[in-house]
């Protein structure tokens, strides 16, 4: 089984006794998720993930995500949910890890979003951010600039074995960060809502998965996150036809104030370099254990100096 | 996505132009299958598994694979069956490599099969072997005397790190299977029907996967394989109920012949170095790769130690 954690038929079998869903058809580990043991288990009565929460996810953080899951989906934001179990928990110890059983939602994610998927994506976005209003729980975004300092420093030694030139524009761009903007209009953000966390189904989203990044934050740098994972082309081409489409899917259901405007390419700098630290952290530190390759963090060296280019909230197609 | 080769869903939706299955419901990369990347799709008609073909199964080899499949189920074993393309092929080519849509087949692999599963299991290998009779192709056994004898000697160096004394073991088995039994009964084999690749539902055998060391060989030969992967507790002590149930359920299809109950120690024996062999040489040659981590090879070392001590069949529980 190809998962970080192993998880067997017997131990399935064993797991369901405490819950009430059904009999189990088949039951496979699935090649997803950089961060977790993803299975997938269908019964008679439905599709499930079991989840394994790996060394990323702390505990700690478990119930907003899943409380979260459950808030959205109450108000209309197509989710997974946690079942809970016989006893009432919605999630459980398995294996030695935590974990959790989730609803499975149809659809597919795409590798090369079209004009017409951003548009989806962006109403998405806004209907979510809109729907995390009055959400009990909030949770810090651990990955915001001081995370980025600490992988910056973690990182900084070898990041010229990868690119030439790297560690300097690393520490330049934190420079320029420290002018990070605050007090924007904030919420719940997803702030990991790539094509891969999108599914869609006859050309219209049917879900959005993995709020395992989730956190309170500015809902701008969610826009600046997927402006750069769906609005650019494979050669590193910013399409600003689908950013254009993209934020105005989304400003039909909010309008941006003129402080988020403005700040958005400097938040398009951050998100830019939070997801190259990321993956050049998990380049220079390849998991042995992990069974997803790392991904090349030089697709977003050439985001991020794009962005460093950007002297216009208008370039973006704002 | 944790596969060899990748696929997206966008090569997914061109491949299925060629095909009549319906409309993608969900489609994921899946956590399964040392030698292959299998993906699962669901479509409004129904569940499929994508194989992509990689290093160890030849493309000369596919057609003896699927259409022992076709042949196998129009004799009633529940396996999977390759979908044909409307241009009527039963494998393509997808991404550079050979691939092949076949149906999903509900149930789950045990882990720890107990002593009922034995006895399905014994029924389902002598079915099998029955409905193998009449098939028109045939293929070789690559993973017999000749294929260990060059697996021992690309391992010889580096099988002492592994465990003191292997490499003696590993010679001295060969040795004594220069008297490998010639003339036994044959036919088609499984040759691999480990648990992994027997699915249960409600208690029963709902199909028998994975065809893919399929070959023509001695049907004592597979029975042996299943002693070693079926009969054994995870200590490594044989269970001579399982053992025992095993063969008597197989017998009650087809009996064994003296020579084949005689030859079964030597067969087990090869059986235990096959697998022995095959898990060291990739454990000492770990692919990078790969998504499923080695299988510790040891196992079969224990396995092996027992074999070599039994001095009448009847210690199989013949």
């Amino acid at each position: 089984m190809a998962v970080y954690t192993d998880v067997s038929f017997e131990d399935l079998e064993k797991l369901l006794t405490g819950y009430d869903i059904g009999m189990p058809r088949s039951f496979k580990g699935i090649a997803e998720g950089v961060e977790n043991s993803n299975f997938h288990l269908q019964t008679d009565r439905g599709g499930y993930i079991l989840t394994l929460y790996e060394k990323r996810v702390s505990t700690g953080d478990l119930p907003f995500f899943l409380e979260l899951m459950e808030h959205l989906a109450k108000r209309g934001i197509a989710c997974p949910q946690p079942v809970r179990s016989k006893a009432g928990n919605n999630w459980i110890t398995l294996n030695g890890k935590p974990a959790a059983l989730l609803t499975f939602l149809d659809g597919v994610s795409l590798r090369k979003p079209e004009v017409s998927h951003c548009i989806h994506a962006g109403g998405a976005l806004a209907e979510m951010h809109a729907a995390g209003a009055g959400f009990k729980l909030s949770r810090q975004n651990s990955l915001s600039v001081a995370g980025w300092k600490k992988l910056a420093q973690d990182t900084q030694g070898k990041a010229d074995s990868v690119q030439a030139g790297l560690a300097a524009l690393i520490h330049a761009t934190l420079n320029e960060l420290e002018a990070w903007p605050q007090d924007l209009p904030a919420g719940i953000i997803h702030a990991d809502l790539f094509p891969d966390n999108v599914l869609f189904m006859d050309g219209k989203i049917s879900g959005l998965i993995d709020f395992y990044f989730a956190c309170n934050d500015a809902f701008a740098y969610d826009i600046a996150v997927m402006l750069n994972a769906w609005c650019f082309e494979q050669d590193g081409a910013y399409n600003i036809t689908k950013g254009k489409s993209f934020l105005s899917a989304y400003r039909q259901h909010r309008e941006l104030t003129a402080e988020e405007a403005a700040a958005l390419p400097i938040l398009a700098r951050g998100a830019a370099l939070r997801f190259l630290l990321t993956r050049l952290y998990d380049w220079l530190n390849p998991d042995p254990a992990a069974l997803v390759r790392p991904k090349d963090p030089r697709d977003y060296v050439k985001r991020l100096r794009f962005h460093r280019n950007v002297r216009n909230p208008s370039e973006y197609g704002l």
